[in-house]
């Protein structure tokens, strides 16, 4: 089963792919971050992130992905720009058939660390040591993606019925 | 020269073409709504105003699009989906090709009427008396999407240079 986790952004989008076994094993398949120029219009970054990401979709097949949820007063000056990428970001996931989980940076936290008010860097140890890796995850973005896809694993797969 | 008007929105999404020709007459080609349901999740909903305005973009062939801009203390409720839609709008007008043009609700107002706190009637009234409409252009969101077309008929097509 194959997780993809999105941490929505225009700058730059933070992606995961998780795969999680019959026999319970989480392993990292690829993560990333899609990064758009400054220089380009809104619309243009656009284009670019969703003929991007659907690269990576078609790549990976994912099943499932897990986004960060929105809420306008997290960051007043981003938050319509990252609104509009995350409506690209959902549309291209709903057109390829992934079913939608989401889940906001306190539920992350919270089912990573078992506390919603975490450090970030707290959550990004826990999340190398859950997956047993030896390289550090860079950028934040993509620890963020990390996270998000993991978080799908250790609450919402487990209530799902086939 | 063919103009569509966007009025940005999930529910409801106000549409307009507008032509104006050489000798400067301005006339309305089609105007409209794309609504979707509140029982769909958002993602689909997204699709659906994708493949509507896809639609009617192949279907009128318009070279440019005026679209509302938004502002986060505008609707603090509303203001995550309407932008999660406009980034799909512009996503799909970028790919077409349109040239994007953005109008602050304000500026719309004071481009038609001359004065930008003018009421929702009056404004509704002049867009009617311009186009010499006598049957009254229903709802709302086809009327600020007209609106839309034409701000950009009256400021920003004058500046441009072909």
């Amino acid at each position: 089963m194959r997780i993809l986790g999105i941490d929505p952004g225009t700058a730059r989008l933070g992606f995961a792919l998780l795969d999680y076994d019959k026999s319970c094993d989480i392993s990292l398949v690829d993560c990333g971050v899609i990064e758009t120029s400054k220089v380009d219009s809104d619309a243009l970054r656009l284009t670019e992130i969703r003929d991007d990401l659907e690269e990576i979709i078609d790549r990976y097949k994912p099943e499932f992905v897990a986004i960060e949820q929105l809420f306008f007063f997290k960051n007043l000056k981003t938050v319509i720009p990252v609104a509009q990428a995350r409506g690209v970001i959902l549309e291209i996931c709903q057109r390829k058939k992934l079913r939608i989980f989401e889940y906001t940076p306190l539920e992350m936290k919270k089912i990573i660390t078992g506390n919603g008010m975490a450090s970030k860097d707290l959550v990004s140890d826990l999340i190398h040591k859950f997956l047993n890796l030896n390289t550090k995850i860079k950028p934040d973005d993509a620890v963020d993606a990390v996270g998000l896809a993991l978080s799908f694993v250790r609450s919402d797969l487990s209530h799902l019925t086939y």
